[in-house]
């Protein structure tokens, strides 16, 4: 095991009518002014953004409002909340919605107290401290609720890139697992498929003897082979879904990808997708992972055996262990399919004349040396066939 | 899933020589003046607590020492630890130890700051504030290092009691595997079943639809029967034992006790061993829980019968699944006593004309009214007829 260290002080409220203590825990956590972010209009409609602004009234917290983060968030709204929150004197940063709008708050609030370009943290700059994040969250997916990353897309290019930082960890976050029940079948396979990838990144690693956090992870993907068809069957599913929201903060706090390398080329290879053709992140997963793990599966065949077996329940053919190894894949990409999630390009909406772009931007976007690295570096060549397994 | 909150906010330096970070976490969490609680002498002489004490003079933090802790700590030296952090200004506890010197430093902790007998805060009372721990674990077994509980024995009566808040939790806790390679034998399968026993006691709930922690928990078992024996037949597999360390810790931290009501009887039956007897709290679980288990199985079957499938590898009998259930109670205490741990009263060190006296403060010590509850409510009559099953 690698040395490490690990760090997720963030504060759960978990259950039923959570969404009710925003406004004390806002106070409780430091927060006077708070910039309330959201999506589009569903979260108005539902009434929860009524019961949450109720909330912060009756704690004495007053806010601004900034809606409008789209899925894939973009850098143009976090420039204009980070103008907004400077203006009103915001102090408190608080997302209700997704991983697009709590990564957007997160972008904001480091952008606040950065005198330069908030994009320099997502190009490589730490980031060194920022406004409190608090939560509320309405799709189990990507982790973003205990986790210190943040996605957003550059418009000027589409590059999509990620920071992380510990400052970036959200002070508190809200999960009642009702508020996902009216979410569309395809959006919670989506999200599903995105927490099943964040246990896979970590899954394949280079390090040895890391038998706790393997079998932490397989926890995680086992239950998430039993739960989701669960919601699928029945939307309204407040166990699974409940079993569904704690499996996906677990998987992306990094409990259980604490001291091992970790991958993350198939969330590389899928950010252009998603960045190009504003599929859904979740979808474009589900469509890169069996390629990327089809491609990259002799670098470690033993490693591929042995989730099948402990989570696909596969047979081990101990004679030929990849024929064990690529069973399992072909299981996790038939669960992906049974769950509505695409299978190539063309069910994704992408094209495969844009490959030579895609591969351009991931290989070389935004500082890029002509690959990517992770569980086995990839260059242009590997991502060219990569993406053409996905056809 | 119940409704729950959750928040574990210590921060964990884990690896290699991560002792030498002492000082400058003790200042990062705002500490100038420390006690430095620890055990016996083995600290001493393995240069251990000269690193430390070194690593604190580098970062200019200044400390006074206790140390004498014995295992089932004492009220009598907490007493002493919470005058001597007064007169000396203390504002910062560094324990360097297994579970015991970390308790007794949460008691001092709190103790400083109340006016009354700390006791108070084991006889049911919460602990709203508590100076800050530091801990440098070196035995994984109780989970202390990132846990709000703490246990302490009254020497006044042997009422060994514990108590619970976020206030208590370790600001920081450094982990370093390599300190654990010095155990005896005996100690390090007692900590490991302690370990096995923290997930046991979540494992046993009367929740329904709780599968990620269900799934949790057993991959957590699932590690400890495979990395135990690794240590015991080599001290000095490193690997081994960080995995062990990491699934200590996530074992009491609560990740994977979430959400679900949860037993504690084996620990309360055992706590009376251990303070009549001063014998490893975790060789008298090794005793208590095949006892325990075997007493209530009938609550519920099925639950018994998935962690004997799940974790213990037993074939499921659809027909009889009690079989299912008691093949798994007897291989856990089979595993048990592989790795040295005692079955029963005469090789713990207990006597059958003791049980009556076990059962009257077990059932009433320290404000208890005839009963103790948990997974099934048992009373004295129940108690009695357990302590007989270990004979």
């Amino acid at each position: 095991m690698e040395n490490f260290s690990f760090y997720s002080p963030t504060y759960f409220e978990f259950g039923k009518d959570a969404e009710l203590k925003a406004g004390e825990l806002v106070k409780q956590f430091g927060g006077t002014k708070v910039l309330l972010h959201f999506g589009g209009q569903s979260a108005r409609k539902s009434g929860l953004l009524d019961r949450v602004e109720k909330a912060l009234t009756d704690a004495g917290i007053s806010y601004v409002s900034l809606g409008g983060v789209k899925p894939n968030p973009r850098s143009g709204l976090v420039y204009e909340g980070i103008e907004l929150a400077k203006k009103e004197g915001v102090d408190f940063l608080l997302a209700v919605g997704g991983g697009s709008v709590i990564d957007s708050a997160k972008a904001i609030a480091a952008g606040v107290l950065y005198d330069g370009d908030f994009w320099d943290f997502y190009s490589g700059k730490q980031v060194e401290k920022a406004l409190p994040v608090g939560t509320i969250l309405t799709i189990a997916a990507a982790g973003s609720e205990g986790s210190p990353d943040s996605v957003i897309t550059k418009e000027e290019g589409m590059y999509k890139r990620g920071t992380g930082s510990n400052a970036l960890r959200p002070k508190f976050s809200i999960l009642n697992p009702a508020l996902t029940q009216t979410l569309p079948a395809y959006q919670t396979a989506a999200g599903a498929t995105d927490i099943m990838a964040h246990l896979y990144e970590r899954y394949l690693t280079n390090s040895k003897d890391v038998e706790v956090t393997d079998r932490l992870i397989e926890a995680l993907l086992l239950t998430m082979k039993h739960e989701t068809p669960r919601v699928i069957a029945d939307p309204n599913n407040y166990e699974a879904r409940a079993n569904i929201m704690w499996a996906g903060m677990v998987a992306h706090n990094n409990t259980c990808g604490v001291g091992r390398s970790q991958d993350w080329n198939s969330h590389n290879i899928e950010h252009e997708l998603s960045a190009l053709y504003d599929c859904a992140h979740g979808a474009g997963l589900a469509v890169t992972m069996p390629a990327v793990f089809k491609y990259v599966m002799n670098h470690d065949i033993m490693r591929f055996a042995k989730v099948a077996v402990r989570v696909w329940g596969c047979q081990m053919d101990f004679d030929h262990p990849e024929v064990t190894a690529l069973e399992g894949i072909n299981a996790f990409q038939n669960f992906l399919c049974s769950i509505g999630m695409p299978k190539n390009f063309e069910e994704l909406g992408a094209k495969e004349e844009d490959i030579p772009k895609l591969v351009d931007v991931l290989c070389h976007g935004d500082g890029r040396q002509g690959s990517i690295s992770g569980f086995v570096t990839l260059n242009e060549d590997d991502c060219t066939k990569i993406y053409k397994m996905m056809l």
